[in-house]
Parts: C-alpha cells; structure tokens; sequence
C-alpha cells in the first residue's frame, strides 16, 4: 500500500513537470490513406532504398474508425469535418453539423483564437474539401467559390499548395469578385511561382501561395519547376515560426485521386511524397525537441486496396512498379499524342511506348516480360482506344496489387504520432477524436 | 537542465516501481485476422446489437509486419514460428529456422523453462501450423504426425481445441503408435467430449482435450454438444492457474479457412468467436489486476478483404450477413440433400433454401430483395450446379464486401494489448518482436 501510494504520487510529479502542451502542431492528412496505402508505399520505399517510410515509425499508433454522421463510408467532406470540428457530419458538409445549420468550430480556428500562426497546406486544390474542413462553412462541398471567400474570412496566416478552384465562379450566388482579387484586397500576398514561394521572407504578411492554377502534379510526374508539398511545408515553417508557436494542416489529397483510380504506381508516390513533406516537420521538431508533435492520419481507405491478387497467389511484385514513368493520365496524352504524329501507328509502335512507360518486356526472359494472356489483352485494348486503362490494370495484376472498387471503402485509417503528446493517439479512437484531443493542447 | 535532471530521476523510480512482469499472459492469434478481418466483424457487431469488440478496445495498437524470411506474403508456418520464436523463417517451417537445420526456442518453451504452465489452444487441428509453431521443430508443417510427436514432447500441461490431424499416419517416417495413445502413455489426460472437459478439475495433470475429431466447427455452424473457443480457454484458465503463473496462447484458426474462400459471414463470426474467448481471458484479468497482460495479434491477412465493393459503390450492407445461417460447406450440404430427397428438385424449390439460409428475397419489396441480374445469376448456378458458390459471391456483393485473392496478402496485421506491460506494444513492429518482447516477461 505504501510502495503503490510513492508510485502514484512520483508518477504525479512526473506527470505534472512533463505536461507542457506543445508549441508547434503539425496535422498531416492523407487523402484516401489508410494502412494499406501506407504500407504498399512502405514496402516499395524499402525495396528501392529510400527505406521505412516516416509516417510509420512513429511510436503511436491509433486505429481510427472513419464513419460520417449518415454512412459507415465517408466522404472527404465529412471526414474533414470531423478531423478538424470533432463531430461527425452528414457526407458533403464542410464545417457544418448533419443538419447544415450550425457552423463548428476548427482545431486550426482554436489554434488562431489562442494566438497561433495557423497554415493550410495541400497538394490539391486549397478549396477541395480536405482543407476546407479547417477555415470553412458550408453546406456543400462542391461551393467552391464560397469555401474561397471563407478561406479570406479565416484570417489564417498561410495557405499553399494548389490553387482556388472556381476562383471567379460568376454564377455563383455568392458571388464578389476573382478570389485572388479579393484575397489581395483582405491583405492576402498572392503568389504563384515558386521562386517567388521560394523568396518569401518572415514577416511578409498573410500568405495565399499556388504552386499551379489546379492541384500540384502528381508525384511520378513531378516538375521541377512546380514547388512540392515538401518545399510548401518547408516555407510554411519558415514563415509561421513565432513566440506563440503554430498550427500547420498538410494534405496529400491525389493518393485518394490515384485509389479512385486504382493506379498503384502513383498512390505510392503520393503516399512517398507525403512522406517527405513529414521528413521536414521531423527535422524541425529535432530541432525543438518538447516542443513539437507531429500527427499523421488519413480521412478513409480509397480503393479497396490490397496487397495481394488472385492471379500471383502468394507473390507480390512491388518492385514492378518501379518501373512505371508516369501517370495513367500523361501517359494517355502521350499515347495520344504520338498516334496523331504517326498516321500508321501501330501496335508494335505502342509496345515502344509501353516498355518506355511502364517497363513491360514482350519477348526475352526476365521479371517485367509479360504472359501471352496480357499481350492479347493489351492488343485488344489498343484496337479498342482503351490501351491506358488496360495498361494500368495490368501493372496492377503483374505487381500483385487488388483493388475492390473505385470508391471509399469503411476500413478505419492509421494514425501515427511523435513528440509532445503523442501518447494521446493510441488505441481505437473516433476520426473526431483527432480533433478533440488537439483542441485541450491550445 | 535542473527540471531535466529531477524528472529523469522521478521518472527512472517511478519505472523501477512499476517494472513487475505479469504472473499470466495470454497471446490470442487470430489466423489471417488483420485489420479488415477485425473491423468487419466490429461494425457488424455494433450493427446487431453484440457491442463493439473486446478485441479492439485494448488501449495499445501496434502495427505489425508479417513478412517471412523469404516472401512478403507469410505463410502461417513462419508467421507462426517469427511470433513463437522470435525469428523470420521461411515458409513452411515450424520452430526452425529458415535453413532448415537450426531448433529455434518458442516463448512456450520459454515460459515453461521458467517454470509457469503453458496451453495451447486453437479452433483448428491441435498440430496445425500455428499452435505448432508453439511447441513443435520440424522443416515442414505438412509433418503432421512428426509434429504430434512434439506435441507429447513438449510436456506442456493443456492442449485444447480441434484433434490431432493424421494421428496414427503409419506412412510418417517418424511411425511410433498413435498419437493418442503416445500422449496417454506419457501422462496425458486425454478428453474427447465437453462434458469430460467441463468436469476436468485442477490437477488433473497434463491435458490433451479435443473438441471434434478434426478442428471444431465454424461459429455460423456451432453445435451446443460441442465446446467453443471461449469455452476451452475458460477451461484452460482453470487449470492452468498457479502460484507461478501460466502462458496461454489460443487461434482463431477459421478466421483464414473463412478468409481463403472469401466467406465474410462466416469470417466475422469466427472474428467474434475469437472474441468470445479474449473476453473470458478480460474477466480474468479484472480478477488480477496488475498481474495479467493480454495480447491479441494476427499472422496475416487472408483474401485482400475489403470494407467496399465496386458495386455497391459508398454503400456497405454488413446487417445483410446477419441473415446467412451457416457456412458456405454446410449450406452445400444441405443443398444437396435437398436434392438427393425430391427428384425434380427445381430452381424454385432452391430458392426457398436461399431465403432459409441466406434471407434472399425474389419478389416484392424491402432489404434482402435481389435484383433479376442476381437472381439471373443463382438460376445460371443452380442449373451448372454451383449454387453454393454463386450465393456466397453474391452475399458479399450484396453486402458490399470485396474480396482481392483466395491466398494470403502481406497487409500487416493489428496487434492490441492491455494490462501488465501492454505498452510493448506499440508503433510499428515486426511479427517476430512478439516473441521477443514477450520472452523478457519471463
């Protein structure tokens, strides 16, 4: 009795020197990623030697049920609703309840009423629904022009990533003028290059940046001369860093695009190029160790993804995908493109193609030398106009990656934690939970 | 620095206070359980009414890699042998490592050097892959009868479950005598039916009690003669408790059988039967606070499961699997007794059976009312004599879960635990830091 009395009162004294909230918050959302998504990147980085993903290493570790107010499978508006609100909505409200009548208030609002710097960061569009859910009130989702003008109300200190879709929407009812205008006119620093991202100094003011007019590029066709959601999560440090600390929301929104589409090479990248936008909040917060806590979740699995397919049996060939170049989409404009500039193309012009993009061999011996089977399927596809598609299923097939639907799927998300506080993300928690337990750190 | 310094010292005497290792630990397996397994069977269970699951609610989640020493996708033998012994092997082998020629020592044979007892439990054959991985060396685990061999060998006090499989194999190399009759020889109680288990009293000696001749039926087709899982862990507890404490590892060994044929049904009641047992092993724990950790792990994931299907796009029906009576095989049987019994046995009268055992509706309006493709489909099934098939793959889709692959998959696996140093486990871990975090409790 007296022995447990001592442990309870030295744990009570550990406890109280040690409970300091942090100073520095980072939310990293993955759009359409769950455990499988991170762990095919995982699988993938540690086969070409990039190694073991950040995002899994943290200590903490939280299995997070994803359902929305009306359906066991959310939307990403509900979902976003709920990581930065706390309470669970009806799929397609940004910061409403079910009812659409009551705003909610966001961890990134607290974080700013507590004197925060707050920024908003995304590799899609900085109206989409995921980011919306952090400075937005809507009833609908697709109210792009609207969710742009609560993005100038928020007052939030920086936003970066892709642009403001519906940005002049002039049939809009609500509508006042060019968005980037009006931002502008609210004190906003518009910027739209990356040297000009790159340039920007502390102390320059509120900050609405576009690294391109819609999303980012996808990650496997990345463009140098575009900035990454790495380098927007760098300068968002740089910029926000103050006495009162900062609140910083970064999502990678296409991997949920690439599980709609059920591309495996480019969900991974997306999923690597998270990662890498994480690597920097690491970096930061070993600088100010106690200081930081870094949270990484997902707002629901896309796609149904699996890491093994009825036709390999017990083989999984990710290192296959290594070998595809681009999108499914650019690889289609290139397709495209080459048939126009040759009025004989033909199927064995786009078997050149098809080792050049996506690395498949048609003769010979060795790992990426397709089956007759797939041969067929692809030469059917080309004479159908369809060779892209075929492409992408068949890479999915070779590799060993399933795929259940094009769709959200109810799997719960993973949510991984480090630094101050991390401790409050374990076990079977609720998507609203994320916020909720964010909220009591301002 | 001088805070630094006195919270190190409190928390190094707060530590040293709490480092007591628990006098019981039960590990609970369940095979091809990983996240999807698990979560299916929650929502299904929150949908009727059962409650979340005890499974679930543990406050430490780890996430866990289950790849072998030679494959991505584990087999159970490995997976078996990295969480009994601590060390990636290749597939196929039991307690021994990847070359083949090295015994490797399980968290069993561990426990019981220590002097604690040790069960071993499963709703499979006793000398299936993965209790054997507890208790047995051999370089294949299709030597089963060389493995029941090991079984007697070990002197482990309580084999409960499914029977031993090949027990009197004269075509083994190994050909002693049966098994049975080896076991009884040297010591064992052998129990063949619930009323002689349930009459087992503590010290009794040594146990090998088998619920059926071969693995005990599916939950969906539990039989009130037999006993369950729940049943021979609360029998094994009993026993096995003493002042020097016991290990108890007990499978989940259908959750895989029902994952390999894709049954989801099937799937989420073997889930729940697992957690019909995890829950006997939680009131025990309530009884001894703070000496009883509980772990609760997968070996891998089995069919790609996934909670979303193409065809039912954002809708997923799990309260439709409520209505499917039995299994896939006893719903054949069935079937074909049926037809055995009427000699013009017509679609019509199968599709009473599928509104008997599957709750299908033809006509009319409401939930379980199919639409004409399915229905098209079952009659397409019935007349090429595979109705069984047909009405599983429809239930799923009906229910809106997909499935990628009859094999295994390499998504890691859930690992949850409460109680005596359950924080071991926690972030990402491998299968094989199961056995080695457990083997310092010993």
């Amino acid at each position: 009795m007296k022995r447990n009395m001592l442990t309870l009162l030295l744990l009570f004294a550990v406890m109280s020197l040690c409970a300091q909230n942090p100073k520095y918050v980072f939310l990293f959302i993955g759009d359409g990623m769950a455990t499988p998504q991170r762990m095919v990147a995982e699988e993938f980085a540690r086969i070409i030697g990039h190694g073991p993903l950040t995002i899994n290493r943290f200590p903490y570790h939280a299995t997070t049920r994803t359902s929305s107010a009306n359906a066991l499978i959310t939307d990403s508006a509900a979902a976003a609703t709920a990581i930065a609100c706390g309470e669970k909505t009806k799929n397609g409200r940004i910061g409403m309840d079910a009812t659409g009548k009551r705003n909610l208030q966001s961890v990134a609002e607290v974080a700013k009423s507590k004197g925060k710097k707050v920024g908003i960061i995304t590799s899609v569009t900085i109206n989409h629904a995921t980011p919306a859910g952090f400075y937005a009130h809507r009833k609908d989702r697709s109210q792009y022009y609207a969710i742009g003008l609560d993005l100038i109300a928020s007052g939030f200190d920086y936003f970066g990533g892709g642009g403001v879709s519906k940005h002049n929407d002039k049939k809009s009812p609500d509508y006042k003028g060019d968005i980037y205008e009006l931002a502008a006119k609210a004190g906003y620093k518009v910027v739209n290059t990356k040297k000009d991202l790159l340039n920007l100094k502390p102390g320059c003011g509120k900050v609405l940046a576009r690294g391109s007019s819609g999303s980012l590029p996808y990650e496997i066709d990345a463009d140098s001369s575009l900035p990454t959601l790495a380098e927007f999560t760098a300068k968002g440090i740089e910029l926000l860093d103050n006495p009162a600390g900062f609140f910083m929301m970064i999502e990678g929104g296409a991997i949920d695009w690439c599980g709609h589409s059920n591309e495996a090479a480019g969900n991974l990248r997306e999923v690597i190029g998270l990662d890498n936008a994480v690597r920097v909040a690491v970096e930061f917060a070993e600088k100010h160790p106690g200081e930081t806590l870094i949270v990484v979740t997902g707002d629901h699995e896309t796609g149904g993804m699996a890491m093994g397919f009825a036709g390999t049996g017990y083989g999984l060939y990710l290192s296959r995908l290594a070998h595809q170049k681009c999108s499914i989409g650019k690889f289609g404009q290139i397709f495209n493109n080459a048939k126009k500039a040759k009025g004989d193309f033909s199927f064995e012009d786009a078997k050149k193609l098809l080792t050049e993009y996506f690395g498949f061999q048609f003769t010979g011996k060795g790992d990426m030398v397709l089956k007759s089977a797939h041969i067929k399927r692809l030469e059917d596809a080309f004479k159908a106009n369809r060779l892209p598609q075929t492409a992408k299923q068949i890479m999915n097939e070779f590799s060993g990656v399933g795929w259940t639907t094009g769709a959200h799927t109810a799997l719960p998300v993973l949510t991984t934690s480090t630094g101050v506080k991390a401790e409050l993300f374990t076990g079977m928690i609720e998507n609203t939970d994320i916020s909720n337990k964010l909220k009591t750190l301002f």
